[in-house]
């Protein structure tokens, strides 16, 4: 089969980024079959960069042009959903850039269409999911080697934006124009990998900050306490004011413990009996000669391992899944319908904030739409979403 | 003057140790006045151990002898309060082991009561506060040398014990025998710590597991989210069941970040410019350099201290410091009336979980008291509380 012409509709900085990939040839299987942006100027843009290359400067005008096989929708969040049924409508596969959208009732309406047109292929950007460190994290979790979880635990305070960052556009930031911030803007990456390794969690709890150290209305600090149904316990920690940021991820099962340090390194401690075993059969004394005598290395054996961070080698690998996928059929790492997950466990934090308590997953989804609404509203710069 | 005679309450595993250190010499300006034990049979233990040394089978006894000139409070944690009132009203100088009670009701009578004895010294035992790099850290925020404190984290989850620990005695986490799990039993020590470093918490949420891996009713798994009033936040998460327990603090500060591992390493990032600044005069592309090129260290300098463990050696020092206050006149470094706010952040996120939402600090304290008798009466094994 050819390669697949891909539309991409919003030539900005990830619109941009991914064009230049796939026109320097480093994407097996796809090439830029058209390019869309609501901005004229950016055609001069793209006839500059991309000679050659059909421009448009309405994406429904581009997907019945004819130059594309599939798109992908490098726009702001809202959008997502409403592009993605439009392109699969005219059998166009569809490439969504995360979050899915801002709201589940919107993400689903794309999901149950998505469902019904199950010929097309339907993905998600989530390039984290390519990273080998975060595959090899999930697989042994999946192969049962620490054991049941019993507590995940993730600082991600990485995500360091000056102000300068929010006050690039009018719609950045803003809860009609964005729908949020940190939590759908930057987080969305970490937020699906903890669900997509360690699964969803059944009730959340977050302290949210809005505006805290950014003049902003939408939230640049997150504390969240996830619970799991069955004793299983979660935290998760985001901010974009912490220019030292930490990222560090543990994970502690009943059979032993994996903490990833900066999405390089991962030390994996197996237990060598499982805690429970442990448990039954040990008194104090034991526990003295274990913890005072530094004995404590022989429970569990530690591995470690060091990943490579090559910037952009993710961004490429999805790009050449959803390709290969579409053109020998392999299955999508990051199906669509897998999009819904994280927009509900993000939405849940902001829920959980806005009533000030810890709320069941899935939620009553109206009343989350009627409480964005009612911020949209005081904004007063955005109609309000349906 | 002349050495200071200690009444021992309670010749138990903690008793016995401070007995040791002091027998052996290693208190300097103290010695051994008296042993109180409840149970007969340790009797015949102090006479072999500690020759000649008078002992008590009743503390009020001991307290009346003219043996010692102060005391320390080895029993279980509801016992302090009253002990180190009826030491203090015999104008016997009072260090009470953590915590300083089970609730704050009866933490304050003794504060009071204190309070109108000031000639005398009343102490507290966080040997954790003797710890030099406990010492430097705070010395760290108190010069703000990493700012104002934007959040705090501390995952502590070393206190592992197994089944046979709480098999051990009959009142061991029990409501009506000891009042609590990790909260009130081991993880005093970084509660204390936690506020004497970065202060009280204005609200408090908590989910607390209850008997989640052990064979107990109170708690062994402990998450708790913190909030200090002027947008900073707080996580402090707690377990029992960790066999390769975590044990690492964060305080991030607008001018820098401490990260203290094992209780042994201290990181300290110093910022050259304030985060403020930072955002105030950066713009997206400058964060691409920062973060992309490597070159995010030239933002912070870092320094690195490791501390030793030495075993003993901190309970030694609270001992000396309590001797030193009462030969010498010099400040404790751990004042008795200290005691209560570590009580009251414990109570605070067993009444979050009790109630299932954040509370204010201070919280009611008669709410509290109730729903603690609550659990006693169910429990049926010891009377409620007054």
């Amino acid at each position: 089969m050819a390669d697949v012409r891909l539309g991409i509709i919003g030539l900005g900085a990830e619109g941009g980024m991914y064009a230049n990939f796939i026109a320097e040839g480093k994407v097996k299987n796809m090439v830029i079959g058209a390019i869309c942006d609501n901005d004229p100027a950016k055609k001069q843009v793209a006839e500059e960069k991309y000679p050659g290359v059909p421009f448009y400067d309405n994406y429904i005008d581009m997907l019945e042009s004819g130059d594309v096989d599939a798109v992908v929708t490098t726009v702001p969040h809202y959008l997502h959903p409403e592009m993605g049924i439009e392109s699969l409508k005219r059998n166009i596969h569809a490439l969504v850039e995360k979050p899915a959208g801002v709201y589940t009732k919107q993400v689903q309406e794309l999901n149950d269409f998505a469902a019904s047109k199950p010929e097309l292929k339907f993905a998600i950007f989530f390039n984290q999911r390519t990273n080998p460190l975060y595959k090899k994290v999930k697989e042994l979790i999946d192969n049962g080697e620490i054991g049941s979880i019993r507590s995940t635990n993730w600082i991600i305070t990485t995500w360091w934006r000056p102000q300068g960052y929010y006050n690039q556009s009018e719609w950045r930031a803003t809860w009609g124009g964005e729908g949020g911030g940190v939590l759908v803007n930057q987080a969305p990456h970490q937020i699906d990998l903890l669900q997509w390794i360690c699964g969803m969690p059944k009730k959340v709890y977050a302290k949210v900050n809005y505006g805290y150290q950014r003049n902003i209305v939408v939230e640049d600090d997150v504390t969240a306490v996830f619970d799991y149904g069955n004793g299983a316990t979660g935290v998760f920690v985001t901010k974009t004011h912490d220019v030292m940021g930490t990222d560090r991820l543990e994970i502690h099962g009943d059979k032993g413990k994996i903490v990833v340090d900066d999405s390089k390194k991962v030390t994996i401690k197996r237990l060598k009996q499982s805690e429970k075993e442990m448990s039954d059969s040990m008194d104090m004394s034991d526990v003295m000669k274990l913890f005072m005598g530094g004995g404590a290395g022989d429970i569990f054996t530690e591995e470690v391992l060091d990943f490579g961070n090559v910037w952009g080698e993710q961004h490429i690998a999805v790009l050449e899944d959803f390709a290969s996928a579409i053109v020998e059929g392999t299955p999508l790492l990051a199906p669509g319908s897998d999009g819904i997950n994280g927009v509900r466990l993000a939405n849940a934090m902001h829920l959980s904030s806005w009533l000030g308590k810890e709320i069941e997953v899935p939620f009553d989804e109206d009343l989350f739409l009627e409480e964005l609404n009612k911020r949209i509203a005081e904004e007063g710069k955005y109609p309000v979403r349906k």
